[in-house]
């Protein structure tokens, strides 16, 4: 790919589009967060930001990038994990935190329309103020909703909710060549030609930049209750939940956890979990609108449990007790993260009875290839976070054994009729494993869809199928 | 779009790939049936009608017309209503409601593979013999499941469930090129690359043929409980629903009915309805596992609705009452159907606070224009099923009126910022329609994603963007 190269003439008409220099950041005012996200395995130093907070000057920008030949990367929080929002072909990035507005709450059409900076936590914290829930829950709060949606986040409530494309309703995006574009809105259904909504959604800012969402907002449930459950082995543990899904529970969440992760999480947050004694456990939460309701649920899935090797079943109902759990838990990948020197995840998703399988896979892998391997992730939605851990291999080694951790457990996913990714997207890193696991024909198309939208190939170059 | 002249050879060589004769029609064993779809506003006569019983022949046959440059629609049970399965450029219809077999339940993951001549009533009835549930319920019950993800099928139970989409997991497909492609699977989540498996649902045929389909099911509900609730005029009753919907009290359907539509049902069916005293009627159904949880979510709605003037509330919870009223309500269309000559509709979808006064504003029409229109729908999710009848008008006139109405009719639908089709498509007859509402570069990118699956333009050419 040929783009122009980037002048300070271009900086200085970029400045003159915006009309405010203190947002184009150029050359040293650049900071080194801006070439890598929360992974840090690829970095590229782009020429130039800019702090966008407008629709209007993201098209400008773009306008000028389409016509000028500078290829453009979309940025929000930087919390990605495969390298999507970082510039491999310089150029500018596009950082979006800024638009972080909440722009209306909807009580008769039950939809929240916001800026794509917003973060999900602040999201999920507003709408629960008047009874209403933003159900998509991935670990990592701080992440922007534009994020979310560029990856198809999903989380732990994928189980009973869906993921995030299940709440978007609606988009306003501005295409690579600056024009915007509004698609869906807040209507529920919609059969209105090629369904480019959900396309969008999980395009990790390849073919536009998402400037509004309007999502779908369900009724809170008015009470959740956690079960926490020990088991003598992760196997053991995580074969009981194919039995789970069976008995038609519908569960909110179905965790799976060992200890290494539940002390690595006690140690990070100088916290202690409520109980750390057995070898594996599953976290299950519940959600309903009366206790009943929510007892009925979970007392079969506690026999279940029980007829199947749990230790014991602890019942977690009241919001301290949920919160130092979940706090554990959605620490997790920083706990590990702070165990090492650096690491690497695979994030497969694989059919629901397959997770035991593939996770006693890693084990054996881990002792082959003399690497440590963690995992923790979301039993009932057979999606797997599976990091491995650099410690003190020197860069060769790493890159080699890290090189045959990946192609060997990415092989056996795809032996499993799973997926290469789960929720955190393709990006970067990702794009060899997404290649030997698609068929030619499927990269073709997608290399079509990408050229449909963007025929100069400016907007996130060199991602997924590229 | 020039292609073959279709000869006798063709035929010849067809049924050399197939090997069967019986199910390859020619000339004048082709029934008329073929030329049309259930509303019958547009027939063209296809050459060759072949009856594939495999994902092989349908592979073979695609192939075959690739390579010779033969346009190929493909064809369900013929129930659309917008003319998508009509061979506009003649060559082959490619039925598939031979491929109609179960394949497998797969009680683990929640799963259900089936062909796509399946019937929708067939598919449901299977799974509730296992407590499962696919909720998708159209009206069209002797639709088949590859139709309903061709259209993005939504159905009465939208409101709560969602729509076709979101209960397909995973499809096999045979591209315009005889190749065959399988995307997604029994996973739950999947975020590799962009999502063709939602771009192929609502496609209507123009981008692959479906032969596979992985089906998510959900527990079956336990109890469901209908409520007809009598209303002294229409704009009441559906001004009542955005309250409804506010509450939180999450109805699993909410529709909206005229005096008009139950009498024609009643005639009909010959069976009389629970009540026709009422200038309109709103129906609602709550399911759930136990009466007092569903008690409790109706208990609010029924006083919002006595509250917001409605005349009484009538509690349905025998499946015998109940079936009198959906079945009623199952018969609108063909009950509408009979009380004239000859008809079109319009399916817009609309923000669920703006359906009263889109009815409203067909009621001012239908006095302005001097011809009758009726309507029904899902209040509950904004999409409203109209239908103007010819009855005694000339073909001019009736052409004339027709699409005065249609015009008028969609660019209201526009301004309330809904969408051209909430669930029949577009189809051939409502392209104009789409064209009006969608920008040019909407209209455009359409296009370009058609070219990166069908760069010969053969597969069901005419339809939607183009």
């Amino acid at each position: 790919m040929e783009y122009k190269v980037f002048e300070i003439e271009d900086y200085r008409n970029i400045v003159k589009l915006l009309g405010d220099s203190d947002r184009v950041l150029y050359g040293e005012e650049i900071s080194e967060d801006y070439s890598r996200d929360e992974l840090g395995s690829v970095r590229v130093m782009p020429k130039v930001v800019v702090k966008a907070i407008s629709t209007e000057e993201v098209s400008n920008i773009m306008r000028y990038a389409y016509e000028n030949n500078i290829p453009v990367t979309p940025r929000g929080a930087g919390t990605g994990l495969v390298g999507a929002a970082v510039p491999i072909y310089g150029g500018i990035v596009m950082d979006v935190s800024g638009m972080n507005k909440i722009l209306e709450l909807d009580e008769e059409n039950l939809t929240l329309t916001v800026e794509p900076g917003v973060l999900l936590m602040e999201l999920s914290k507003y709408v629960e103020q008047f009874d209403l829930f933003y159900p998509p829950d991935p670990g990592e709060k701080t992440a922007t909703i534009g994020g979310n949606i560029s990856t198809n986040a999903g989380g732990m409530r994928a189980v009973k909710y869906g993921v995030t494309r299940d709440y978007v309703r609606g988009l306003e995006v501005v295409l690579p060549n600056g024009e915007i574009m509004n698609i869906g809105g807040k209507v529920v259904k919609n059969s209105s030609g090629y369904d480019l909504k959900d396309l969008i959604v999980g395009s990790e800012g390849t073919l536009v930049v998402i400037t509004k969402a309007i999502l779908k907002l369900i009724p809170l449930p008015k009470k959740a209750i956690s079960l926490l459950i020990p088991f003598n082995s992760l196997e053991n543990a995580i074969e009981t939940v194919p039995k789970i899904i069976k008995s038609k529970s519908a569960p909110t969440a179905v965790e799976f956890m060992q200890r290494a992760a539940i002390e690595a999480a006690e140690e990070f947050l100088k916290k202690p979990f409520p109980d750390n004694t057995s070898d594996a456990y599953l976290l299950l939460t519940f959600d309903g609108n009366s206790k009943e309701e929510i007892e009925r649920a979970y007392e079969g899935v506690a026999n279940i449990c029980l007829d199947s090797g749990a230790l014991d079943v602890f019942i977690s109902d009241t919001e301290e007790r949920q919160e130092a759990i979940w706090s554990a838990r959605g620490a997790f990948l920083e706990a590990i993260k702070a165990l090492t020197t650096e690491m690497d995840e695979v994030d497969v998703v694989v059919p629901r009875n397959k997770v035991a399988e593939f996770v006693m896979f890693t084990h054996t892998l881990e002792e082959k290839l003399n690497v440590r391997i963690k995992s923790f992730g979301h039993a009932g939605d057979g999606n797997l976070h599976i990091y491995i851990l650099r410690d003190d291999l020197s860069e060769d080694m790493w890159k080699k054994k890290l090189s045959e951790a990946m192609e060997i457990m990415y092989d056996k996913a795809n032996k499993l009729n799973g997926q290469v990714s789960g929720e955190h997207g393709i990006g970067y890193a990702k794009k060899r494993y997404l290649f030997n696991a698609l068929s030619e024909e499927m990269i073709a198309i997608m290399r079509g869809i990408k050229l449909a939208f963007d025929p100069k190939n400016i907007l996130n170059p060199g991602k997924i199928a590229q």
